[in-house]
């Protein structure tokens, strides 16, 4: 691994002109030397922690997503591929490379270890959060890696719901990457090289990029906007919710002890969500409103107040009904309607192309962390494919994983190391 | 149209606090009383002038390119629409919305005339550029819109390449907007309300995001990197290349008649390159440098200095062969080898999800600049097709577009007045 950050090197090339450039392009400054001229990197979040970062840290501003397959049935080649992509994530995370570009030295006759496209950019708050598929632990009722004994009750095959288009490329996987950054070009190189580190081993099985983050994870920020043009997730669970995220986000201890390895880690629910936005963008401004059951521009509940005021589900208008619909979507999604469960959500806007038949194929990439998906997030989508009228007619999920995300990495260990320890 | 912009609202938001807000909301307030509350708009380029912007603006970091087929048939609808989104453009460039919104006043039994996604970002730099491909003068043998004698005759159909992959669903189109902005949620917006004003005349075609700038069209812009790590666009033609812009990418006056509206403008090459980077990152540095025909770190070209000097194709190495290959990408794609023709490029690097064989369907949205694409980009391509090793092993054309870009707008006119004038 270099130990040099990209924004010192670059700054060791303007210092030492063109000459000190070159020196560097053909290997003949050690790593040593290098080093030394490189100064602590800005713009980074931890890597090292009780908890995996990419969860409660202020949500950067884009996302590439990916999930791979596992190709190989050896146990000790996916113990080495975790510990290769911990100490490349290690390395990415601080805006190193993973390892020689051809710029920091490195042999002219082998494949550059990096490939080099984030030279020159800083890590941009990059973080990488790891996560495993069920078909990691068991396929076609068969174990796989020794794990069958391991299956997290919590990660369970998710239900089919009413409405679901889901689309195979576009679901599952037997591991998960999320790397999010303020600088795509970033999380795209991050997600590139661990593909890269990981050929032989796995296939990439479905890659989504997120352009505008569509929840905000802490009171320092403001809440941003979804394709439906309304402000989104208001009433997320947010990084200084200490209490919260305990009850809601964070694997208690305490449990089975085959699933010990999970203690402190969360559940990571990915549904790639269609909006038909053309329709939408004909409804009514009343309507769309009616819909949400909150205002466009402020996104106040339709019972008054301002953004972050409680919702009013019981307050009615002249005519007698309520001002927030029975099926409005913040009615049928709020936590006084689902047993008080509450979600971290850290989704993005996306747009893909188009859809063959003359419209923008766009959505919202919805990922939740929650500590158990069979209290935290099944009941709730059950009820809003039933009776949200947003869900029912402007929505259509296309994709779907569901991942058991390991806690934090300390210095020599690995991703899910107690997994394959315990 | 609002005359607001939408930092401008935001300030009165946040200065008259959520009563603004609701009264916003609500339409209490008329576009007057906004208006005066607004300051000037910052981060926008300057919308009118004799050429479209987006060409020679220093390159934005994000791209949204978006191709339309117009399905009226009638020309009074076709003029129509493109006034209107002459009109649209002024505004989203200067950091409005197309319209209300439901936060600047706007009826509420009517849909919002802007989806307000962008509501509370600022223009980011954002630059529309139009331009319009050979189908929409004739389709079929049959002439479109009274426009069949005005095709410009460097709007040819461009020739099959050898290698080319291209997909009919990536391909053509009567119209292009090419949307560059800093923020990918401004240009997504753009082109979303776009495609909703023209609702009913046209049909998305094909859509393409990308995220990060493969090159700069100004002295000021470092060089960036493409997704094989190396820096791309050293030699692009420069906004400050006032002769070469003349030479090679501005359409020069004493044409025939019935193209002189074309005058001023430019023809759009849009290419959407997939790069095989599983097999790049599985080459050798010295491997990739030979197929470059320059070093990796600094981007100089091998017979040697810096990025900026330029190459010796003549210089040899001990073992009497040229420094620089005789089938390097350097070498090829080189004036000297291409009757001196010259491009202003202004391409995006692309990760459009996987590619269901395991990999990631990645590589460069090619968009280049030029006067006619029958001397400045078929013959050059032709060559790189049959001769550059890098093209002919690594990468494939998988869509393709060329469209006549007109001149600029002067207020009160609209994108392409003079095809319907003259």
């Amino acid at each position: 691994m270099s130990q040099v950050s990209r924004r010192g090197l670059l700054s060791l090339a303007g210092a030492g002109g063109v000459g000190a450039a070159a020196g560097l392009a053909a290997g003949f400054l050690g790593h040593d030397a290098v080093a030394e001229a490189a100064g602590p990197a800005n713009d980074t979040v931890a890597f090292y922690g009780d908890r995996q970062s990419g969860i409660t840290t202020p949500a950067q501003d884009r996302l590439h997503m990916a999930a791979f397959d596992v190709i190989t049935e050896d146990r000790a080649e996916l113990i080495q591929l975790l510990k290769d992509w911990t100490e490349a994530a290690a390395a990415l995370t601080a805006g190193r490379e993973t390892g020689s570009t051809g710029a920091v030295g490195g042999p002219a006759d082998a494949p550059p270890e990096d490939t080099g496209e984030a030279l020159g950019l800083n890590a941009a708050r990059l973080t990488l959060t790891f996560g495993f598929g069920p078909t990691l632990f068991e396929k076609d009722g068969t174990g796989r890696f020794g794990l069958a004994g391991r299956r997290p009750e919590a990660l369970i095959d998710l239900p089919h719901f009413p409405g679901d288009g889901l689309q195979e490329q576009r679901t599952g996987g037997d591991l998960v990457v999320q790397a999010c950054s303020d600088d795509p070009q970033v999380a795209v190189h991050a997600i590139r090289n661990l593909a890269r580190i990981g050929f032989g081993k796995t296939r990439v099985r479905w890659s989504q990029l997120g352009f505008g983050r569509t929840s905000s994870t802490s009171r320092s920020q403001q809440t941003p906007r979804n394709l439906f043009g309304f402000k989104d997730g208001t009433s997320n669970v947010k990084a200084e919710d200490a209490g919260l995220l305990d009850a809601h986000v964070w694997v208690p201890g305490g449990g089975k002890a085959t699933e010990a390895w999970m203690e402190g880690g969360s559940y990571l629910v990915a549904r790639r969500i269609r909006m038909h936005i053309e329709i939408w963008d004909r409804t009514s401004l009343r309507e769309q409103e009616s819909l949400i059951g909150r205002t466009k521009a402020e996104g106040a509940p339709l019972s008054g107040g301002t953004e972050f005021t409680a919702p009013d589900f019981d307050a009615k208008g002249p005519d007698q009904e309520t001002l927030i619909a029975r099926d409005s979507h913040v009615r049928v999604a709020h936590p006084s309607h689902n047993n008080g469960v509450r979600m971290l959500r850290r989704g993005y806007n996306f747009t893909d192309g188009s859809d063959g038949l003359g419209h923008l194929d766009a959505g919202l990439f919805f990922i939740a962390f929650v500590k158990d998906p069979r209290t935290h997030y099944v009941p709730m989508q059950l009820a809003m494919a039933r009776q949200d009228t947003l869900s029912v007619e402007y929505l259509q999920h296309t994709g779907s994983g569901l991942f058991a995300v390991p806690p934090g990495v300390r210095p020599g260990g690995f991703f899910g190391e107690g997994l394959f320890t315990a």
